[in-house]
């Protein structure tokens, strides 16, 4: 039986074969997206694979950059091919959650802006209902307490997320990300519209019909979902 | 005839009639709330007013505490009494434009922590249709560019505020602040809902349906205007 490193593994390498000479890719964050920066440092360096990466997180541009992968800002690309990120949760509307790894903002903001979106996953990520894994939410840390109260009296169930230290953790941006254990969103779209709306939330872990593929590291081999209600 | 100055003096001082002992209060941001802060902290020196504040800034933080007013964390208040805060235009309907400072994300956290918010503006601020002035909207700085191009695109006429050096203008928060140029805003709330559901916009200069009551620094003297819509 094949460990869950291994599946991730088999997800990466299996969508680093969406990249072709001269694309502009967005690279996520996260420990299935570090087996795909792996086998495409190796496509550039054994290869010769010529492409240009965006990355969502410092880690991730560090990592790529280490092979020698060309990594440019957001703003000098014109658009972006595919954005190959992983995922904390999907499910078979191919809506799922990220942010496990505090970089949902990024992510999020790479994400709208390419033309196509490629999550890779274990199988352990494929549910039914997401939401059994903690939704994040990116809080602007003035105020958070106040919106850690007001989601508590929503039964939203926050937890401000810590650090090894008992430090609140922070993001990229600086910010604080407050886990929601909701156990089951059974409406999505509701709890989105009601997050974004929230004043000192920046952006939540949900990205809702925004996946095209989802490739899911399988014991039998990597399985290519692709999303019917995207063109 | 009254000078700008003289008018938002005089708005400043009827509005700090509402601060009374032991309340909490809301310190907005701004050159009408600097008389405000003045008038309030000759209060608490020649009649011994005794009130804690919560600061949207940390220009008006300093400028309290210089006065000897107390002054304490968001987060460490269970309610705020009232937010007293400027405003850059406000129609008829109570809605108004906010962040011509580039505060506007502590002063929206603050205002939607209070039981009543007050705004006080001279004459020239009151309009028939908000949107003459450029409305702010505050942006994560990562891919910056291509919120800009989203909005040009619709027609929102952005300009990123830049500084006397010509570099973006960073928030309190480090972000930064993209100006709208709409001329006239006929329909602010789908336009609200339109930007909060931006990723990467993380908040706007909008207030809809907040504000109970606008003191207006007039030739005749303050003017104190309640919003009928508003218990």
């Amino acid at each position: 039986m094949a460990t869950q490193d291994e599946l991730k593994k088999a997800a990466g390498i299996e969508a680093a074969k969406l990249v072709k000479d001269g694309m502009t890719v967005g690279l996520g964050t996260g420990s299935t997206v570090r087996f795909l920066v792996d086998e495409l440092g190796r496509r550039v360096q054994e290869e010769g694979l010529n492409f240009t990466g965006v990355t969502t997180s410092l880690r991730t541009k560090e990592q790529a950059e280490g092979y020698g992968i060309k990594i440019i800002d957001i703003d000098d690309v014109d658009h972006i091919d595919v954005t190959i990120d992983g995922a904390d949760e999907v499910d078979a509307r191919f809506d799922g959650i990220k942010g496990g790894g505090a970089a949902l903002l990024w992510e999020k903001i790479v994400a709208t802006n390419s033309d196509k979106i490629v999550w890779i996953v274990d199988a352990s990520k494929v549910v039914n209902v997401i939401g059994k894994f903690p939704l994040p939410v990116e809080v602007i840390p003035f105020g958070a307490g106040q919106v850690v109260k007001k989601f508590e009296a929503k039964g939203y169930k926050p937890v401000l997320r810590l650090d090894a230290q008992g430090e609140p953790v922070r993001t990229d941006e600086k910010n604080f990300v407050v886990d929601l254990h909701l156990e089951r969103i059974d409406h999505p779209q509701e709890l989105a519209a009601d997050l974004i709306n929230t004043v000192g939330v920046v952006e939540h872990g949900l990205f809702l019909n925004m996946v095209d593929t989802v490739i899911v590291g399988d014991e039998a081999g990597p399985r290519v979902l692709t999303n019917p209600h995207k063109k």
